[in-house]
């Protein structure tokens, strides 16, 4: 099945469905060889690692290199956390061509400004996109995409922002009338209550996707009876790689030496599979001269 | 001090010196923090980490656009692995032009064929590079150089191609009459004993770099005792993040849940003290209107 | 002299100076052969040279990419156009940043929102930034630059914008305060009236320079007469070469033949000698093995 | 019709076909306006309007960031000029990837070695790939294309090493075993002779696409005659471009004005139509809200 086919059939899916944040072509094929059905490609975790912020200091063409690298290495879809689509309508539907050329399978925009800041930094200061303006690069991008799968998540900021229920709906509404495939309610409280709020009075009118980074204790069964489509491990990965480095540096340095080491990181080998150097080899016999 | 002046003073350092592996601006970062004065920007690392093979899959620039996102987070000087030269002597002094804009200390180049293999892979069937073809290439790269303390090592393979210590010799003084800096005598072996002949018939003739990747086991003492200027602790980042990433991704893949991930993972407040958002906030208050 | 030096000097010189529009390597080795002391990275000519419109659809980074070509290849100045800072002021010192990374002498930013619009297309629609927003974006360029002598040249959009005299005058003043090194006064008047206006007014507090692309009849020596500093000749060599492309191409698709053509256009020698072919062939009896 | 089946169709065409030489998203764009069915991204023009040597001084991925805005913005197929394919047959069959992502109809590869040199400079001095191994290239890289129809193409130089009929044919015929789709076969002679000898012996075995650079005295009649399948005109639209470049920046240097210059070169409408303002003009009033 296509990537965007197979996106769009997690959106759509009867069951609670996950996606694993990846940053890199190796995180990425790590996700995927731990089964995960998709990727959210983090724009927290990408700049991260990439060593900027998250305030769009990397072009999104620089962005764009990272995403084709991850697509080439998997074969299961990457959902694109595109920020605010990079500018207006036009850098949006622009965005939604390279995309497609490097098959990924969707963006998620939100309703903030560019450039944009992390929601979990000074949330309530960052201002709001103005909704006609914003459903117009919806539209934008959905008459733009040449495959019909192709999916646009929407990201609701109004939670975030403190503007509550009522604008969190409002806002829902008109993405949806402007053509969103499904729409991200993003919430910053250690608790599930806005959510919960926001799924009674939503009533399924499109898939909705969460990101229970901050509530992260509520257990997942509460997702699935609100009637959640897809939740997002959205930066996990990034942290734990953060730790592990952290840790065999601070290890390294103190020691002067490797002999703590070997034991506790992957091997070369590993390495070397992740990488498909026995593809290579492979193929070198096929295509390279006998000696 | 500048980057390359405080490389050229690692190499030349009376102690023993360490450089450790990076392969984004994160790992870099930390690294720094770590206490580390150098960093190995390793293509193995680099390019398992974008998720391609350490034979050249990614073209020069793509490296180059990892290793300024490198440069741009840290203020110790980087050392890139740069395989052959990507190419002849005319793309190694391309290579030396590009490295120095964006503020890399040094390159070291290796004496085999592009496109390279890595050489812990089918190590004895690689052919090296003709010598006076490769003394052209460090010479070029030499006088290239616009600042005078880039640093030029040249990476002998002579050990990994199963020629032996008189071929080692051979080619490192053929380098060091070339004008290296310093040369890296490179061994897979688990034991010391290639570096040991190496560094005994050498007698300090030029500074010696090494990478114990396969003798991790050999107490560091023993390379202070044999004088070797600096050993690189080449992928172990790499390899503590894969290994995190893959218990990570596995245990929520199997939860479908984060209540067993956030203690163990670094902090979103660490992402964001790495990222060093705390600068922009300031730069905020200094540059953006008050509301 | 650092070409952020030949950049200030030409700024700050007595005489009436002129930079010439360049869109790639190649033509801006030409501007320097034909004698010009500058060049002027135009956004609109390097925009329709890749292919795309003026309206921030390359990246900033491909941007970036083009004027590292066009620096590497030339010993002379290069100001970039570069529209808005693409983005806020955290954009646009990242930008400085990378511009003194690649040897560009200056950028020249312009009062209007992200993403632009040619200042000749509906001009009177587009509205301006935010004078106290567009000062602290000035105030974080000048306080980015580590090279004294980069050159943040601010371009007033209000007679642009069909705000008149004061308005142009008022932004030109706060512009100044925020310490820009000389403002560019943009008029798409096919006379000089609304330079005039405001030459008269500034009365030279900081130098001027202007873009005669719609007022190109006025005679070069009215400019000097107004005190005007720097005279940018803005997209000739891109409208030329689109001219003769037009013709060859027109031409060859006619006669199906290359009979007409051949001393119509420079010789297979001059690409070469434009590209120094040479000097390679020089370093190559210097760097390669003799057969 | 896809892309790829244009060409496939342009080269097995029973007619003499042309394809007319392209360098970046301007110039193909006319090309197309011209009337022309296919582009020939040339190496040497490409190189040379970044401003670097036909010597893979700019890296593969560089030229692909040029393809891909040529190609974004053109509905005619290109084939790339693509070198010696950048490596070795790891490298070129991952080309053909990069290439079929970015809707780049073919690749032509030359049988020369990585860095490659310009044909018509010392051409006698550059050795040539050994044949197994430029076999082997061939068949990986049409393993690899999802598309069927995607076109490879075979440059046979054993004409321009001086190496003779014999060569030239015992070549042609290993690359068609290959599976190669056409062989062009090049000549740097200012006569056809080498051409004809070529088309007799070969006998129509596979499409044959020639370069009538240096013999552009001979009338396209005689290649109808021979058989030729596809005639390329190779750089005249850099070459056009470079003489319009040069007069237009020495007119302008020299009178210090516009005044001689405006009626000799396109106005800014004809950028704007070129860049197609207009979509963009329409996509406003329908995604943007009204004031």
């Amino acid at each position: 099945m296509k990537k965007t086919s197979q996106l769009k059939t997690l959106i759509h899916s009867q069951h609670l469905e996950f996606l694993m944040e990846a940053h890199n072509g190796l995180s990425a094929t790590i996700v995927e060889e731990a089964g995960f059905k998709g990727i959210w490609a983090s724009g927290l975790s990408i700049s991260a690692s990439l060593g900027v912020r998250d305030n769009n200091e990397a072009s999104w063409t620089q962005v764009l290199d990272v995403l084709e690298f991850m697509s080439d290495a998997t074969s299961i879809p990457i959902l694109l956390d595109g920020d605010t689509g990079y500018g207006n309508f036009n850098n949006a539907r622009r965005l939604v061509k390279k995309l497609e050329q490097r098959n990924i399978a969707g963006a998620c925009i939100e309703d903030k400004l560019f450039p944009k800041t992390n929601s979990f930094i000074n949330s309530k200061s960052q201002p709001l996109a103005d909704i006609d303006e914003f459903c117009g690069k919806i539209k934008a991008m959905k008459d733009t995409q040449h495959d019909e799968d192709f999916v646009v998540v929407t990201r609701v900021e109004a939670f975030i922002a403190g503007l509550g229920l009522k604008e969190a709906l409002r806002r829902a509404e008109a993405y949806r009338q402007a053509g969103t495939d499904a729409v991200l309610i993003h919430s910053n409280k250690s608790d599930v209550t806005e959510i919960e709020a926001f799924m009674k009075e939503w009533n399924g009118r499109l898939p909705v996707v969460i990101v229970p980074t901050k509530y992260h204790t509520t257990p997942t069964n509460r997702f699935m009876e609100l009637g959640v489509s897809v939740a997002i491990w959205a930066n996990h990965n990034l942290r734990a790689s953060i730790d592990a480095i952290q840790k065999i540096s601070k290890q390294i340095f103190q020691d002067e030496s490797l002999i703590n080491v070997e034991g506790r990181v992957a091997s070369l080998e590993e390495i070397f599979r992740l990488q498909r150097v026995d593809e290579l080899q492979e193929a070198e016999k096929k295509y390279l001269p006998s000696k």
